[in-house]
């Protein structure tokens, strides 16, 4: 298999930790966002919209993260990251759903008003990137996550991971986000909510996520 | 089954839709986000976004439409809008992300500058309503949905429907935006396109949407 992305990308990241977790190798192609060769007429062969990651698995091209973590789960043998319950599976997908709706928006906002947009502006592609927020959009952000993170700490009071019992892909969607909340000076966000912390210090030292989510260390 | 949330919401018709499917009725308690119920201590209780559609399923309380339509599809009998093999699987999330990242929020700008958005703003919670866009926002809308909906065309031609021979709940998660699409005069969009206007035919001639959809149509 091969996975068409880049390491500093958290949507390249949340398919490089299913991979992880199903102890499968697959073949990383670079495709750099900052060189702008996602909008390459090559790459856009792959994904139309010129986005990544693009997953290949024996000439089936598959794109949108979150389809492709889906599919690796079910494609892969290894520990299912999806509950067989299927209420637990509906929260699953609940909290893959609250990340989309409510979380990486607000995160990119603070990521855009934090030291590592500078590293990312001052790149080739950096002239295609929107200017860092101001105070009152860095606080509207935060609010918003503050408000998600609140429903996160009720559920993590009474149970270890989102779902339930047991880490699944709903952390693996989580993942990536936080740890560039953590990078852009949010992580008071998380640290100050007992549960949450709590739940992100077990997720975040993953053996898994320590080999996945190390490339965004090193950029700091 | 209880389903909370309201016949003018794209997200509950989407839940509605997949009970239509399964040929199960769900008592549909009323939730009016024209009138801010939504946002009431009552509904928080279930919801605590203060947002609809919420099913509740023997005591079991499920939010955010995606993950309820997916609970269903597993929960009740019927035919499976979930396709069996795990590459057309993988196609319905990739088109359900789709919708998500590319249909729902230009749909939605389309809305406000259409005759829909007149009657929302009539009522009790237009307070709340951002102002309708103007020409240029409306044209940006336009073209971001130009582009996805050309990716659409290309799949469409050479299969019935977005994941494969089947229905599928990728097309339950476009049909009600699409319905908006159209309340809006943006319908051309569609028709347009040959494979999509075929496709759209039959998706919104199905007797199960006929039924579900029909109430927008009737605000028109």
């Amino acid at each position: 298999m091969k996975v068409y992305g880049t390491t500093t990308s958290a949507c390249t990241h949340k398919v490089l930790m299913v991979l992880a977790e199903k102890g499968y190798e697959a073949e990383l192609v670079e495709v750099s966002v900052l060189k702008g060769e996602d909008k390459s007429p090559e790459h856009r062969a792959r994904q139309p919209f010129g986005e990544i990651p693009v997953l290949e698995d024996d000439g089936f091209l598959l794109y949108e993260s979150r389809a492709i973590i889906r599919y690796l789960d079910q494609r892969l043998p290894g520990p299912l990251l999806t509950p067989a319950d299927i209420r637990r599976r509906g929260l699953m997908e609940q909290w893959i759903s609250i990340e989309q709706s409510y979380i990486s928006g607000p995160v990119w906002t603070l990521v855009r008003g934090g030291p590592v947009y500078d590293i990312i502006r001052r790149s080739p592609g950096a002239k295609l990137m929107p200017p860092p927020p101001d105070a009152a959009g860095i606080s509207t952000a935060r609010a918003e996550l503050a408000e998600a993170f609140d429903v996160a700490e009720t559920t993590l009071a009474g149970q270890q991971f989102l779902a339930g019992p047991e880490f699944s892909l709903a952390e693996v969607t989580w993942l990536p986000y936080l740890q560039y909340l953590f990078a852009s000076g949010g992580g008071d966000l998380v640290t100050e909510r007992p549960n949450m912390s709590r739940w992100w210090q077990e997720i975040s030292k993953r053996p898994t996520w320590m080999k996945v989510g190390r490339v965004l260390e090193a950029m700091e």
